[in-house]
């Protein structure tokens, strides 16, 4: 693609933790180029924020550009802290701040998290994937499950985020796998459909019994050869059925939406209707960019 | 001390993953010297068990010398295999597996370690303890909870092992308390008995939810500052109440010991009041020691 052909007339970023991904826009919300760094939050102090951008961007600039950016990068450790909203608050997101910068032609609006009192709960990133999926579904009631290493389940209703919670099922899964002795019995990869399902549902009917399941994979492995695949998808079974158990209070009767990681979507939904409750299953990356268009649509309207 | 002076009948060894300890004792029961090193099993191949052992025993032989030993060392990646015994089992050592050595004078026997095919489960170490607490307490019967990495609950009765359940706690707190994000929010030590109780009562009444308290934490300290030492006696809690949650089934209306570290075993003995279940804490080493000489006089009997 040849840079200079680009005329970006804005620019959306996704800023995490560990990366960062910027998208070359036009007025109407078409991807006109996109970008990737490695450069995320955890890795940059606060002057670092500006040029590690400018490094994905430059190219698509003509004169003045807006950027619009989600993430951790509005966290207190970012490029500017961005104050949480408080749930109830809209879907549609309030109190963007603008970010330091030093570029003349560079003006970056970071968009707020959300935080709950009690039980204490915070989202950064997820709050535009919401926002971006309202738009695309005008009057959606519902709940979203949005997986990850950190979970959100999230309660929509009248175009207000009511109430979240996370799990922190993908941070166990990878702490688990690859910090205690199961790291012997755990393969990096491979999966076993029936052992994903097997440990999903011993884990729903008994879900306090999960730091006795762990320790029976390894167990499993020592005495009956059990295969690192099968101990993989058995462990996301039984992590992934503690979560339903605890979720249920927020998925039960509810219309349900799963955005992600497709393929770890895809377990949600797979487990989801085992418990006869059907989820759609929505691309990440199109409502986070949704999400973004709305914000700036509203910086201009 | 002067090692000239020691003459030991027998010795007595706790090898484990990351440590061996050895006891120089009388016929009697005395402990005459003792020794510790940190050449665990994971640090040695099959050649190095001898070589580690005599380097912490050899001032103590004075001719031929029996050494009897529990733990890992018996595990297939150990010294030499014995073989698991399956419950139901006596709770006196059978089948001791004696391990190939080159020195002349040393005799080494290895007590077999405890297996259970559904669930399945395993252990190394524990058994010896079993032993010895039945052997301090003849015609005991109840359950033992022996806490640590792995803790297990175990079932005696007519002195057999009847069956066992072993839970990740120990290590999953390690894990969650260094390697995923709650790392920035739980201290390294201090303590608050408050949290703990909190947790524990929290987990217990809805352990289904402990993935969901895990990041509620996280989220306390960035919104209300919750102190690092607060954080980690409530994650003791949750992690503790998750467990007694989940092996309620063992403890509930039994007689209870309870056999670990002494602070550790504290922490199990209060969770267990507040559940009004009294347990009785038992001192480990001395409990160890019991077993292992158990199974030296069945040896020479």
């Amino acid at each position: 693609m040849n840079a200079t052909q680009i005329k970006a007339a804005w620019i959306a970023v996704d800023w995490g933790t560990s990366n960062m991904r910027a998208w070359a826009m036009s007025a109407s919300g078409t991807v006109l180029a996109e970008g990737i760094s490695d450069q995320g939050m955890s890795k940059l102090d606060r002057d670092g924020f500006e040029p590690a951008l400018l490094a994905i961007i430059s190219d698509w600039m003509n004169g003045p550009t807006t950027v619009v950016a989600c993430g951790m990068v509005g966290s207190r450790q970012g490029w500017v802290e961005a104050p949480y909203a408080a749930v109830p608050c809209p879907t549609l997101p309030q109190g963007l701040v603008q970010a330091p910068t030093t570029h003349p032609d560079l003006t970056v609006y970071v968009i707020p998290g959300i935080m709950q009192a009690d039980p204490a709960d915070v989202m950064r990133g997820e709050e535009t994937q919401i926002t971006g999926f309202l738009a695309r579904n005008k009057n959606w009631d519902g709940v979203i499950c949005l997986p990850g290493t950190h979970t959100k389940w999230v309660h929509v209703s009248a175009d207000e985020v009511i109430s979240f919670q996370t799990f922190m099922t993908g941070e166990l899964f990878n702490a688990i796998a690859t910090q205690t002795v199961l790291r012997h019995s755990i393969a990096t990869d491979g999966w076993d459909d029936a052992a994903f399902i097997d440990g999903l549902e011993t884990a729903m009917a008994r879900p306090e019994r999960l730091a006795a399941r762990l320790f029976s994979l390894r167990a499993q492995g020592l005495l009956n050869g059990m295969q690192g695949d099968t101990a993989r998808a058995h462990l996301s079974g039984l992590l992934i059925g503690a979560e339903l158990a605890g979720a249920k209070p927020y998925w039960l009767g509810q219309q349900i939406a799963v955005i992600g990681d497709s393929r770890l979507s895809r377990l949600y939904v797979t487990a989801l209707a085992a418990q006869s409750a059907p989820a759609t299953q929505v691309n990440a990356t199109a409502i986070t960019l949704a999400g973004l268009m709305t914000a700036y649509q509203r910086l201009k309207g």
